[in-house]
């Protein structure tokens, strides 16, 4: 059965003084309202991290309760940072079951009350444990994967910083137009700079900020002018190393698979996207994995204007996670909402797009753990090669290397990237370097030195030396004595 | 389209020293096996408080990781205790949209490994925020349930006891042949006697244990011998005093009315049922919400022996939550595991049930916030009536009480229910009288008193003097003293 939308809502995103529950029942309202309902027959519900955020578990319950829905089915849903995709994704399996005839997806976070540092403990849960027990964050890693990616790609590291600044310049410009964004101001390049790093090479500008928000949709079996076209969603390894790229993302990849496959429609069809900028680079290549440039070339899309508001495929006109900001269970379905704002010609001012009858939506869950894919369309689009659709988007998915065999012990490897890190965790020193190391055998290994307290000190690809205190990996450069020493007396015994 | 099962697989229920991936993965290996598949088009993830539980989010992608499916979506679903209900529904609807050809519904909790006071403190964050404040928990409530139960169908105090008795004797018993049972020993009254009082009337033996397990479902869109016949869901106020009748929930009666009706069935058609038990009378309650018995009558079906193993309607053939135990993510799928074992005729030994061709689960979340009730029938049953289907349950349902005027003030009112808790959550002293005093503009408010350490020190429908302190209700007897007071000085103003 087919699926389609009738309202939307959404709170302007930001710090909000009002409860979680008050936000998301003002985002369902609206939504409520657009869609000229008073009743729905289930709510799924898109909150990630509820119980530590503000102390309640049992939402579900409190928020068909809140709206004076009292009755009516009610389901919490959470994939991480996709959440609110999710909740969307299951609202439209029971819609096109037949089973229901209207549903509400709601989604929402309040983050803003806390301290950071305990925010930032509370999102760093989603990390891997083998890979938090070192003390990375979100952050940290992906600050892995920019410094791998300028390298894959032979980016200086001035053009890699140029190509950052670009997305947060460019995602601020269009937050600047967007009444429900958290950050309304134009930033420049020299902004950008003047930021601090939060951990080599990212700075405080290249990361999404911490928000108060909800939003909400109707999905409905009646048509309406706006179809949901396709969705797909994909899991992938829940350790980051244990990837065998690490600068493009195997969930994107195959939820676009799936995505575009339901929607009989390829990347070309697609005229403006949501991108989960949670950091900027994932812009970029969430672009490439999306099939709209090739791997690699995703800077140049937006260095040549493409992804530019007024460019040919305009990326996160809604200022995307960077400046719309972030509440981590509400963000993927604000995209969403963002899409039929653009659909239906409601965006309002020079954020509205001239041609917005297909976009589509990628939501990262978690370091692109959890992802899902999401293409909208106008129901009255034409779709003349619909009968004759052949998939042009064959994306390479590679495997995982997790190894079963038993931990690598010490000896040399290469430093495949690495990161130092400022703001740490609660319990960790700063700065703190991370890194990536590629054993003999293969295997890739997450190790810390917090003796390097500069980035300056390191280089991809150099070998290291892998030692183990007190349980963890701890990597250090080969140096001449410590390559004298390897020569002379052999490598260290594994205790 | 229509939704069938072609495996199913559980732990033994009990304390693990597994972790809780392990547990699921072990769960979802057995179903796996029994449906002779390797993949899955989709994971639902059914865990109620993991983050606070074990420490980490982002379990959904853990556990697609932990099962060697990378890739495949995998979605967190949670309804507080309903929890792996909720994960079997987002399944159903999965697959009988006609998107997903085979499913797996995974669910599992570990909890035996924290100390109970901060157990306790999880659980107790599905109560109401207002409840929660005066240091209400999962017994406290439902010992005041079972108070209203007794007065308002005139049972004596050791009669409640004799019934609340025979169901814990009658669970036991039957966990006593569940492999997969906590508890595997057979009980007495006397035994039930012994066992300490948790929240007045009810003793430990009343309570669902603290349980580690999972257990594991396919569903399917390919015809097997076991079908889904019908699933309903359906909520309640979050704040139990809210509620007209605290004797019957509304949410198992609208969830069951959908179910039925799903299912074209009626309750005179079901051979067999699992129920809530996570208090002993939650089981009576619940046959007469589902339509079993009439209320206030279900007690003289368990103790004609109607429910019993060999009786005409067996109820908790697994030994249900108090027995079998009640990791509470889990339970609401283990229901079902159940139901597949005995419809399947795998139940084994003198658990097995004669008559099994149609079985029914009831899953309570929260205090009967958020249930579902699932109806899983065999495929070959011959159902002649099908089309003449005329439904003959109409439950009443009690419109909900919430009042939108400001808080009551102080003033005289009546004892609805109350209990002293004895097991108190960290930061109040125990025992702790709490009581619902309906005031003269006729709202409920929830009251303590932790002055008063006996329950034999009050009664049900007497008169009681509301006073505000710090923030709080707390009601006191009008004894004579207090009337005189309060004839001659009228009322206390409320601060």
């Amino acid at each position: 059965m087919d699926v389609y939308i009738s309202g939307v809502g959404m709170t302007k995103f930001g710090r909000s003084k009002e409860p979680l529950e008050k936000m998301m029942a003002e985002a369902a309202s609206l939504a409520l309202k657009q869609a000229q309902v008073e009743r729905v027959d289930a709510i799924y519900l898109g909150v990630m991290s509820v119980e530590e955020f503000v102390g309640d578990s049992n939402f579900a319950t409190l928020l068909a309760d809140t709206l004076g829905l009292t009755g009516i089915p009610s389901t919490r849903v959470e994939t991480a940072s996709s959440t609110g995709a999710g909740a969307f994704e299951a609202a439209f399996y029971a819609v096109a079951s037949g089973h229901m005839k209207r549903v509400l997806a709601l989604a929402g976070e309040k983050m803003t009350h806390l301290p950071t540092a305990k925010t930032t403990r509370i999102l760093s849960e989603v990390i891997d444990r083998s890979e938090r027990r070192y003390g990375a964050t979100m952050p940290a890693l992906a600050a892995m994967i920019a410094q791998k990616y300028a390298r894959e790609f032979h980016l200086s590291p001035l053009k890699l910083e140029d190509i950052l600044a670009q997305v947060a310049v460019k995602n601020h410009s269009n937050g600047y137009l967007n009444p429900y964004a958290q950050f309304r101001k134009i930033i420049t390049k020299e902004d950008y700079l003047k930021s601090q790093i939060v951990s080599y090479p990212l700075r405080l500008y290249d990361c999404a900020p911490i928000t108060d928000g909800a939003s909400a949709i109707i999905l409905t079996s009646q048509p309406t002018p706006i179809k949901v076209a396709g969705i797909g969603h994909a899991t992938d390894t829940a350790a980051v190393r244990h990837r065998s790229s690490l600068t493009s993302f195997n969930s994107t990849k195959e939820a676009a698979q799936r995505a575009y496959t339901m929607a009989r429609l390829n990347p070309s069809d697609i005229q403006f996207a949501e991108i989960h900028d949670a950091f900027t680079l994932f812009e970029i290549i969430g672009t490439e994995d999306l099939g709209f440039f090739s791997a690699g070339k995703g800077w140049k899309g937006l260095e040549e204007g493409t992804t530019h508001l007024r460019g040919r495929l305009p990326i996160n006109p809604s200022g995307g996670l960077k400046a719309r900001g972030h509440p981590v269970g509400a963000s993927g379905l604000a995209q969403l909402v963002e899409i039929v704002y653009q659909l239906s010609g409601e965006a309002g001012g020079e954020r509205q797009l001239e041609r917005a009858e297909i976009g589509l939506a990628q939501s990262i869950g978690g370091l692109a753990n959890n992802t899902l894919v999401t293409i909208l369309e106008r129901a009255d689009r034409k779709r003349i090669l619909r009968e004759g659709w052949s998939p042009d988007y064959h994306p390479e998915i590679s495997l995982s290397k997790k190894s079963t065999a038993s931990p690598p012990s010490e000896g040399v490897g290469i430093l495949e990237t690495f990161t130092t890190l400022y703001t740490t965790p609660e319990g960790f020193l700063s700065p703190l370097t991370l890194g990536f190391v590629r054993t003999k055998g293969g295997e890739m290994v997450m190790a810390c030195n917090p003796d390097y307290r500069s980035p300056k000190e390191l280089k991809m690809g150099q070998k290291v030396y892998l030692r183990i205190r007190e349980g963890l990996y701890v990597f250090e450069k080969l140096s001449f004595l410590n390559r004298l020493k390897y020569w002379i007396k052999g490598p260290p015994k594994s205790p």
